[in-house]
């Protein structure tokens, strides 16, 4: 099996084509913008990858891997006007760019183009990754709005934040690996396997990005570190100090989320530290990077070709940028 | 065959359950609350009268006349998002109840929720039915986004116009009757009759909506007679004036147009009238409705058969509410 790298440069040649009409250009230009801002196409390669872990790589997966991008995409056009984001990939969104309406649509449109690519795989698989494909759209909008929803609740549990995490995040991985398994003819058990690898890794990689928005090394990590402090984020880190921390740590807490005090990040980050919140996350991460191994593991394909599935698995989830 | 009517009553009743899970509630209500505002259901029923043409109808045409009423349901939730409309029939819109981040999400699952019922349709017909409802959603968006380029530009031909009311409004009538069709096992010739005169027909209609505006009986139209010219918006008959007025006309329209005059609805009116405009729309009118019988007069059944759809053409656009 091809590594990520190679494949997610072919993916990438692949992608780069026109992928809609001329006309009207005041709605299709708009979408060759965002597409054209690039983004490291994890979704796709995944798709290839879960493809190529049961045969060599179909014609249709291509399509099936275009479609996984173009939903991507369609989810971020949409994700950026309700959070009112003014930048993507350090340039002008699209509703900043060219007004709500059109983001909106263009949205609308890019989902649609998705389910265009969709029809072009073997009609006899169509049913089955369509269905799946539209079980993971729908649990991505649902994701979406827990997150919506929590911003303005004050208390929300672990469980409650892992199960938006799974839905915002993690099915789409693990649906993407599954898709392209079942394109691959892989057996029932194997394509669940695989969903499990890709449904616990989503989750060990956001803790990851939890604990790096906290705790990163500012040279490396292309956000600012303290951000989701800043902004009160609820994140791995906060809820599990606020279901943990003693009580004066948790009346300090409170206090610092109340106000922006200067040097509020430091101290949020002493009372995380105190808490072992830091230590805390890199376990849960290592708990749910282990699981999903165990899954890659089990899967029924000689061990050779799960190499590069595995080594993407550590690249993206032990990674310290 | 059965009557519109019947069909209505009977999918009205297959419609009303719930489509979508509890929870998120936050999510999911909204789309209840925008589906139980009602309306015609005329195109699901276009779809089960495309089915019926052919044959008894089908257990999965309901999916598909469910999938279609759906789309179309999306298409208005986020329609009154761009148009910033506080009302639909008589109610508040999902944005103006819920907030606009709500009703862009509670569309978006509402386009997912079609396809979910799409794929509920026998495997044999799905490449097919998939490929022309996205066609149709790709074309409905584009008509969309027609309209909104329209009302910022001066000029607007009615070519134009045509193009952009046939993709806003006519393929999805056209393609509600030939996706019903296709799943009847009709004949690609007889596919592409029905979707002809659905399309024919849905210009006439809308060659007749404008009309009214202008035109209808304040006693029997819905709406307030002349809102169309309040808002300087572009219809068949504005754009005809502008077309053929002659030279005096032409500037006293666009005199009015400019302003707000008190009488301004009467001034434009009686314009309308002195070029003629109002006789040329009935002709129109009737010219697109003669081109759709025909075209149904055209399709390999028998009379008997098509004797519902001719109706339903005849109310639709002989209307005079």
């Amino acid at each position: 099996m091809q590594s990520f790298e190679l494949l997610s440069r072919k993916f990438a040649l692949h992608f780069e084509k026109n992928h809609f009409p001329e006309e009207p250009a005041s709605l299709y230009r708009p979408n060759d913008y965002f597409l054209g801002l690039g983004g490291k196409r994890v979704r796709p390669v995944l798709c290839l990858m879960g493809n190529e872990l049961f045969d060599e790589i179909r014609e249709d997966a291509w399509e099936l891997a275009t479609a996984v991008e173009l939903f991507h995409n369609f989810t971020l056009i949409h994700d950026d006007i309700m959070d009112q984001a003014p930048l993507r990939r350090g340039m002008q969104t699209v509703h900043e760019k060219y007004g709500q309406n059109t983001a909106l649509l263009a949205g609308d449109v890019m989902l649609v183009k998705a389910y265009e690519y969709l029809n072009r795989i073997s009609k006899d698989f169509l049913p089955q990754i369509l269905g799946l494909f539209n079980q993971t759209a729908r649990e991505v909008c649902e994701g979406q709005q827990w997150d919506m929803d929590f911003e303005k609740r004050e208390a929300v549990s672990l469980d409650e934040y892992l199960r938006m995490i799974e839905l915002k995040t993690s099915v789409l991985l693990a649906a993407s690996l599954k898709m392209g398994a079942v394109l691959g003819g892989s057996g029932e058990r194997n394509q669940d396997l695989l969903y499990a690898f890709g449904r616990k890794l989503g989750i060990a990689f956001q803790v990851q990005d939890d604990y790096l928005d906290a705790f990163g090394d500012p040279q490396k990590f292309g956000k600012q570190v303290g951000g989701d402090i800043l902004a009160n984020k609820k994140t791995f880190l906060l809820i599990h100090a606020l279901e943990t921390a003693k009580a004066d740590q948790l009346a300090e807490l409170k206090n610092l989320l109340a106000g922006n005090d200067e040097g509020k990040v430091e101290k949020v980050l002493q009372i995380f530290r105190e808490s072992k919140v830091d230590q805390w996350a890199l376990e849960l991460k290592n708990k749910y990077l282990d699981e999903a191994l165990q899954h890659l593991e089990d899967i029924a394909v000689v061990s050779r070709r799960k190499e590069p599935l595995k080594e993407l698995a550590l690249f993206l989830v032990q990674r310290d940028y």
